[in-house]
């Protein structure tokens, strides 16, 4: 199931790459139904806080009508960054399987954050998505 | 100038005291004037990233139609939380004014955070704020 999510997410991060977007997409599973989806969109929306993971979040409190995502689990196709794992911790989802590690290392190692756990899936299409968007940006 | 935007987010914070959240209030300062305003209202909105900070930065990225904040100034009535501080870092806000320390002690030490500049003003009416809100809190 955890693969099948997954990729559910990386079709998201191929909606971010169609955009010109760097390509990570996410989707929040409640009883093993996807109840959100987003991609990120920070570029197109000029709005530094619309990453995937964010906006899956938002709309999965709107959804549940609840900012307690307790018994929800977040799949991403790249390992989060600091404002995406605060909004993971602030909505208390605690288990996140994300598709690859970040390359632009975090200042801390968000790992340590207890109440979380993070499972790193090492799929090679939502790496591979991100190094083809960059070797295409440097070409440009 | 410091005083009187911190003022202003306190200001804010009111607004999430009356509405029985937790009072946390934020502006953000561009050439000297206020681009954007918010408070805490998570509880009401039932969504887990309605803090004032990311409401604030959301709302001036749409204001200046750019993720990035760079010449930008930040108050908020609270040590932002982890996903806060993410949002201030990916905004690029460098200049972080805020009116009291967070009691609840983050996992990381956000001062850590080497991009951006955090003061606390140890402002009596933003500490206030809170200990009135936590202890009619526990009197109900």
């Amino acid at each position: 199931m955890n693969e099948f999510f997954l990729n559910e997410a990386f079709k998201e991060a191929k909606k971010s790459f169609d955009l010109d977007e760097i390509p990570v997409g996410c989707v929040i599973v409640y009883k093993n139904h996807i109840i959100s989806r987003a991609h990120n969109c920070k570029e197109l929306k000029n709005n530094a806080i619309m990453h995937a993971e964010i906006l899956a979040v938002d709309r999965a409190c709107k959804k549940l009508k609840s900012w307690r995502l307790d018994d929800c689990i977040l799949y991403t196709t790249l390992e989060p960054c600091l404002m995406c794992t605060g909004a993971i911790l602030e909505c208390r989802i605690k288990n996140v399987y994300y598709g690859t590690s970040s390359k632009s290392k975090q200042m801390f190692d968000i790992k340590a954050l207890d109440n979380i756990n993070f499972y790193n899936m090492k799929n090679v299409d939502c790496s591979n998505i991100l190094s083809d968007f960059f070797r295409i940006k440097r070409l440009k």
